[in-house]
């Protein structure tokens, strides 16, 4: 039988596709220089060279069937070093190999710990605005989403409904920082303070509540900001990364799961993490592309385009009247809808001047809209004109 | 908390990995020449030309965006077309691209179909000997699966027994053919006896049963014979299809989902498809792979040295006196454990003289052995000698 939930998520059509397709029809209508289409989080940025020519010269020099044949399961030894390594320097310690599970990226990341640390009928706290699969994910486990709200217009989480959500029994906790949608980073007073709560709520409940750490914007970073290392200011976290941002290949799938030693029973932790892989149909990480990262681990993004967009959005559309909160990371601004309009009404407005935004309702917060400044600096460029109008429509 | 059943999974070594990490430590104890490893189902054939040029000259004239960005889930239209085409010839009719909906990989492809076409408490025939991954995959699923044995050496189904099962309310019956780990190909008149069993259970009950065709060794066959176009015998039919083998590269994770227009409500099974694939964190099949897919859909793998090690041991191991299946296609040879010695005994005797098989409990019959003749035909000639002396400790 058709099994229903798969058939319902199967016909939902996420609300940034149906946007990108709008975008794609008004571009052959009106031609592409003249719709700003911030709709999709695509990286804009080329691959780096690095990366592309150690794939080239693995192609040419390496035997096909080592190159393409099977990994472990959790990874070729090889690359898990490499990403090791890197988490090393973050944490100030070593971390071994034996920490790295190799993953298919972010969304199998996520979807594989939360059938490993997640049963049925539990409940996962996310922050808002969140990523929507991670409801998607945490449903296939079993589990039930508790939505903690922002505290302000910095994005930081509501600190007591944080604590309800902890006190109301959660197996685990889902943060998400650089943010995808809001560019905000959960500062360290913060993580101390949700860390202070899980230690306390663990302790008084006498079991584990893992946090999860989804970093994949980690190395999208401006100014002076640093990234925590999390699993330093509460032990007990998981980190999911993926390589899809950094190093500009979204489509090759390509990500890790990271158990440090400090997390609780980090070694059964890794054997459910690998027995959800093995469940739901994951083999190894694409074996090219892993070789590729036992030498390209430490390749850093060039952000100097995505650092731009931001200055030039965010001065620009401060300096009209909009109230945006300052991105920090990743490559997105949250633009709060003016005059009281919901998030929807202000998309639809802004379509008007053929401006493309995503609202805010599909993240789990109300009245705002995400813009996706990985697009050309001609576009941010080009696009302020249209949201002067825009502004002036709102009498800003 | 740690789920259960994935912190099992996880633990549970499987049988084979089991016997490779044996080979692996036998063959630094004695040297590689000197272990006859028949353990595990990688191509050795090399990844063919065009594909791995085909791979250079995208990496070298592609912009790095496009080959590197998401696609849509489903896939590529490019190689959604390409591989529809190759369906299409042996369907004899048009399949359209919007048929397939590309994977990473064959495991990947069985765990959405699943995921897809059973609920929680529903059955799953599979045919032994059978892929034991398939139970994890069903039991993900929520779903108890239903074991059809052989009727006899020619690996065919039980069919009395196939139809009890049937009886008793399936909602998928598995089928793998030309077989993993035997070899042998479920031939047209099996499948048409299966069909009417299937196709009066579906009018009896009143709903959909559907047959799931895993196939990734459908181009690995020998001598004049042909793997018959499942969905033209029965039209409820989902094949599922990879490029591990016939590309020969396993670690990359290449594969799709193909659902015809002949099965019923074929629109709601494919949603359900693109949903249980959102669920399980797939986003899209590997891209890089996707675009070689484009230009090499009809690249057919060289079986020569598969189809040499393929007589070189079926010939030699007959004449010695062992029971094998002849196979027809794949890489395997099923090969019956002597005197009503178990599997185990006979795996464990064969590892005397340095020979290594996979017992056949782990593919769900007793008093088999696995030899996977995907080696060197060196190899092959080389092990005669052990298995000469296997024989004469059997007394053959």
């Amino acid at each position: 039988m058709i099994a229903k939930k798969m058939l319902a998520l199967g016909k939902s059509d996420s609300a940034i596709r149906a946007i990108a397709a709008y975008g794609d029809a008004r571009r052959s209508e009106i031609g592409s220089e003249n719709v700003f289409d911030f709709s999709i989080g695509n990286p804009n940025v080329p691959t780096p060279e690095k990366v592309k020519n150690t794939l080239i010269e693995l192609l040419q020099n390496e035997e096909s069937l080592a190159l393409h044949g099977y990994t472990a399961a959790p990874g070729a030894m090889a690359a898990r070093k490499a990403a090791a390594e890197q988490e090393s320097k973050r944490a100030g310690y070593d971390i071994p190999a034996e920490s790295i599970y190799l993953t298919s990226g972010a969304s199998s990341s996520l979807s594989i710990v939360l059938s490993a640390l997640v049963s049925e009928g539990e409940k996962v706290a996310v922050l808002a605005p969140f990523f929507p699969e991670y409801k998607v994910f945490a449903e296939n486990a079993g589990a039930e989403i508790l939505i903690v709200p922002p505290a302000g217009d910095d994005m930081q989480p509501f600190m007591a409904a944080f604590e309800n959500a902890v006190e109301q029994g959660v197996a685990a906790v889902i943060i998400n920082s650089p943010n995808n949608p809001s560019g905000a980073i959960l500062s360290e007073q913060t993580l101390r303070v949700m860390s202070k709560i899980l230690q306390a709520a663990q302790e008084e409940k006498g079991k584990s509540i893992y946090l999860i750490a989804d970093e994949p914007y980690r190395e999208l970073v401006y100014g002076d900001v640093t990234v925590p290392f999390v699993p330093n200011i509460y032990p007990n976290t998981i980190v999911c990364y993926s390589y899809s941002k950094s190093l500009s290949l979204p489509g090759e799938r390509l990500g890790y799961i990271m158990v440090p030693p400090c997390v609780k029973d980090s070694a059964e932790v890794f054997a459910a993490v690998c027995g959800a892989g093995r469940a739901l149909g994951y083999v190894c990480a694409p074996s090219l592309m892993q070789h590729m990262l036992a030498q390209c681990a430490d390749v850093r993004p060039d952000i100097t385009s995505y650092a731009k967009n931001r200055d030039t959005l965010y001065d620009a559309l401060s300096g009209m009247g909009f109230d945006c909160v300052k991105p920090d990371g990743a490559f997105y601004l949250f633009v709060k809808a003016p005059k009281g309009d919901s998030a929807g009404e202000f998309c639809e407005k802004a379509k008007k001047f053929e401006i493309l935004l995503v609202p805010s309702d599909s993240f789990g917060v109300a009245g705002y809209a995400r813009l996706a400044y990985c697009v050309s600096e001609k576009t941010a460029e080009n696009s302020l004109p249209a949201f002067r109008k825009l502004a002036e429509e709102y009498g800003l």
